[in-house]
């Protein structure tokens, strides 16, 4: 194997993968200078708003009272500059073209900054629910350094703000750092009410039409899929149908149970371990395995 | 949207941020001048001990034998001095005041330090059950790689290890890395004994109060989990009450099982996959999935 | 506790790690001078390869099209160099002696090259896959961007590629790596047809010898896994031997569902979430839970 | 000293920063939304042509030929893209207002990318002056890794194309990067010709309006300044005057001399060291100390 | 040359290096658990207070007008924290023993914060000084950017300031990383007036009980340094003896002209290029090279 | 300027830059596979030598006593494997072909390691002649910390080492790196004894055929140089010729000072500030200026 055989392989991969048909199944529908969204970018705006949410115990350890405010102002211009690029960036992927995605970008970013606080104030209900909910728990603070539950909902709850705005894939993005960190996968898509609640998570998968009320509480394994969708007329999936299922209030699934279709969990029903539904279940009925 | 304008958001949401009801429920716990416990710095710790336990696979590869010890010296000297400030952190971050945290933290990284050689054999045994259980396996090089329960052993005997000496907090911290790199969650104050594996792990459960024999093997997706829990007068779960199975030795567990509550599975026992127990099992015992 | 007190503890705890008996049992199982294999550096290599195939989507966020022949240039000759490094490492990892590891391991580095266009085709086909089968995705992009399949089969079928190239221990890092990272867990010596697609995919766990056709679809928490295994004389597993499941085309398989031991899923037939199957079923056959 | 006092010191530092009657003596001088020229991403710049000219000397010492032009085109790109914004910068820096300073800046940056095999041609030349006049140089390879003329005057070679094609400050921040590496100021508006050297070159200064025929050398501390300047009716100093000196072609002048003012030192003509000159020199004269 | 060879003389470097005989002479005088000054976090102090007092041209170039008062306020934080460990590392160097140097530390810490707004006043004069001297300039932001004066005045001031609330050590790694950057080497004992500028620059020599008035210019190669220094009994040079010229206000000093011993250059006076000065000088003369 | 432009230039330049003419005139120089001497790479070698001779001045300050050891032996490991490689690198820079360099390489770098005790006492007692020499050195922690002779001397003694024992270009660029942190150009070629010393530093140049005496002293500005240069037939310099001066012990050499040509300064002479010298000085004379 000579040098001049190496620079022939390199050439005709770089070559064929430059010519390649899957080029047009795969288009990166950017137009001219724009950047793509970046996942890599996300997960800092990610950290960068656990961090003014929950200072201490994201980012910098070692944060002074004193000068909190001064920081937070700092993450939060970094939070907004990183935003507008990338929402500009999710605004200009799709095939729908919107006019002036660069001023829509700096609006919603700015309206995605005016949100913060009322953010903090919904994940700190999630976290007191976790804490009453767990007998293992010692205190609010292992909450959040510990459960995987507020990564997964602060991702969820940043990206549902932002997928009411209308950003497109941004927000699946976001989601899906938090799947890939914690094994809870929950669509933007999804309505999720107050304390909101998930031990372990992992295997978790909450899907795109969900509602879920207030003060359920669900274990790690637990699907809310989807049965089966309407095809059409070509055969493909109908997209937007809902599809996923209805948690009324102070629901609990236990784990690896699995509920499928748009049926209702009715209130304050109680899903066994590892069961399997796909029929409507009464206000304040207990479904348990009976093998 | 002019500059003025997004000067008055940003100094809005700073303020509401600093002065958020929220705040009394999210304390961080600390006292003056102390750092918070650090996910960033625990997570150095583990590739530390990794890389001393595990030398060649974890951290640096290209090790040579001729300068081993002081490589370990340089690691061990480095895991201590984390663990000090983590420790200290640690037992400053609950209501309980510890007098002397400092002095009290220097001690018990110091017995770590000291307990690093049986961590190792401890850690030995395990990958030799790993080896044993699995017919893909080509060698216990393989198993060290490859294998997350290595991962999650590695942080759950080291936190197990601070559990004890009675560090509140880093330890459950440490377990939830583990959780987040290979889905597998174990509770630190669970009693595991020695030659334990899992296989492939994703989904896997350990609760608090568990304790589980020698030679257990246990596959993906199986929760040993709590059944319900008795609330106080208040309606708050009591805490710290055995709620969690025994698994006697040389039990097996197959994938998605779930066994809940405070439960004996016998001696020799195998749990076949996706079942469902919550009675105690008697020694030997076969219990299989019968759909 | 002073300073000579911890100088002890030290010396004492890198003495006893370097003459550990399990020293033996763990063997570094490499010879003089060459490197480990690095999961750090097949990390690298692996984001390179995505970079390579799905360029704007991972790897740098901002390239211009102007110059993506420069890049692709530029990452497979890095891809190259890495890969014959860690080639010759797992070479030389094992039990076997190969003769000149660093010749056939820059022969086997090339072909990999080689077919990275191949491997861009097989993975537009998987994109598409999890597009016509997904009502919530908007569009190739968000496949590529969002969902833990794409990453989990460009490892996978990198790591097939390698391990037919008869590469020992390096194709199940990289497919471990992408277990990591999204909860999908496949051996690289399976072998997987066209258009594969799984759906949230975490606790997936597809084994060694499993055989699957075209158009298969599966969900979260499958496992197609082995029975059980037959021991030799000495009680050992005997490796290699074909014990698990094989999917013809067409198949789906619902979450959470277990399929173990040599048998054969025909062509068409789908199984329910939450099953557990054990025997064959015949072509076009529903099987699905009845409780 | 506590908390709050230095809370306040802090408070009062910033309030009075932001209000310093100073700020209006040292403007920004940006427009609204526009980076300043920022000197360690010119710093990059720099790195970048150096290891584009002379590569395996500057950059990555690891380069193989097979892939040279692969790298070449990305080293090229990303030139061309940090150019961009920052010659952006330099021209939206001034007072004087250009229009469309971007689509400028993607002109002269362009210019400057065709530039580049020309100043590799000048720069193959002063390498070798430098060789020819050393006797203790081993091979041009020396010269290029050690002698700090080279990367002087790669740099005054690319700031004076730079500040021909008219752009302001970023040329001036070039020249004094090399200054702070090698000692040796040379302002970018001095024209030099071709085959030029300076032997160890701490303290060389050379002036704004020098004129440097071909073939010339000088050695360390030579001074080539300005004897005074005229001021203007306010008594500041009239910009632009000719008043450094000019050296024809095979000047020598050797260390810590110096000339003063518009005189030319005639062709051939050596400057012993330490010499203090302020008239004009003959063509071949001698000019040696005499104390 | 096998693996044991190389292992033995490794260590017996070590342990040469560790009873070597120099220890005694070039102890580390750092008290238990201290760290010692480093040059590295210094340099970070350095690059922060520039941030503070030139924002946009030194540290990050791309601030925004609305959030400058957060980033100062982070800045400060950053270097009154960093200054604490490093004063405090200095407190405890020498011999002289400091009750409680910690405190004393947290003292001249908060001190030099409430420093800043005068700093940046002394330099804006400096900036103001350069541009007035210099036909070349085109800008005060010219100046800022790109002469070597503002970085070395910069750190003077700064080390002078510290130098005077009496920290050791820690003023002259100051000016030394400014010596190192810009080849101006000022003691930070000096003490020098307003509006001082030094043209090029590398060369300078101030020493450390020199006087120099206000509206002084000195250019590249000045040494204003001691001409010879008494003994003491045992022949050691005796410290802190007067020894350093006195520049009075208004004086010009030419390039590369030596001033030496305890004299006075008298007001307005102007030293020519090269000039060689051992005796005091009236106010207004003119001295200039006769060669 | 559109892409197609864009692209145009581009090519032309990777084009252009590949076939250029001066490609023969700056050949890389290296045999197949080999990797090129680098700067980068040295620069860590001098760092780790400075911390290993100077633990807590250079590298980590914030070393422990008790773990010492175990740092030097690393740090050790890693300056012999950094320097194997550079040396190899060096021994096929140039044309002289030499047989088996890697195994050369692997003795020089483990002599080089063995040398280092001496290279410390060495330094040792260039810091104590520093200390003496200077009225304003407060002790020898701020030689050591503060001194640019320091750098320039570790570098020098490190680069003349590896010169003896016959290594291309790495000495060189060894000492460059000093000169571009300190203005002081030593050619690793110098003989230079013990108790040697250099006041600020800035501008000093010492030849390659220099002779430096025991207790030397010497201040900025300093040249030690070539007078002139033989020519051969081809009007090429003649290489090697001894041309430098020759400086006994005891010797000072004020600011300045210019010392052309193989001559001899006595013992205990004395060359006052900017003189000029070009004919040997006897033992004990006292040359100044007189102008």
């Amino acid at each position: 194997m000579n040098d001049k055989d190496i620079s022939k392989v390199f050439a005709r991969t770089v070559e064929s993968l430059l010519t390649d048909d899957s080029n047009g199944k795969m288009p990166y529908c950017r137009r001219h200078g724009e950047t793509m969204p970046s996942g890599e970018v996300l997960k800092e705006v990610v950290e960068l708003v656990r961090a003014v949410i929950f200072p201490g115990y994201f980012g910098d350890s070692t944060l002074s009272d004193y000068t909190m405010g001064y920081r937070a102002g700092v993450m939060i211009e970094r939070i907004y500059e990183l935003l507008c690029k990338q929402i500009e960036a999710g605004l200009s992927f799709g095939t729908t073209v919107i006019d002036n995605p660069s001023e829509r970008a700096v609006e919603i970013a700015l309206e995605f900054v005016d949100y913060l606080p009322q953010l903090r104030s919904a994940l700190a209900l999630d976290v007191e629910a976790a804490y009453n909910g767990d007998p293992a728990a010692t205190g609010f603070g292992e909450i959040i350094s510990c459960y995987p539950v507020v990564k997964a909902m602060c991702n969820y709850r940043m990206a549902h703000k932002l997928h009411e705005s209308g950003v497109p894939l941004i927000p699946r993005i976001i989601t899906e750092l938090a799947h890939c960190e914690t094994g809870i996968d929950i669509h933007p898509g999804a309505k999720i009410g107050r304390c909101f609640t998930i031990d372990h998570g992992t295997g978790v998968v909450i899907g795109e039409t969900c509602i879920i009320g207030d003060n359920v509480k669900i274990y790690q394994g637990v699907t809310l899929g989807a049965k089966s969708f309407p095809l059409d007329a070509d055969g493909n999936p109908i997209k937007g149908i809902p599809r996923h299922p209805i948690l009324e209030d102070n629901v609990i699934v236990y784990s690896n149970a699995t509920i499928l279709g748009r049926i209702t969990i009715g209130r304050n029903a109680v899903i066994g371990a590892n069961i399997w539904i796909t029929e409507s279940v009464p206000e304040g009925a207990w479904i348990v395995k009976r093998d």
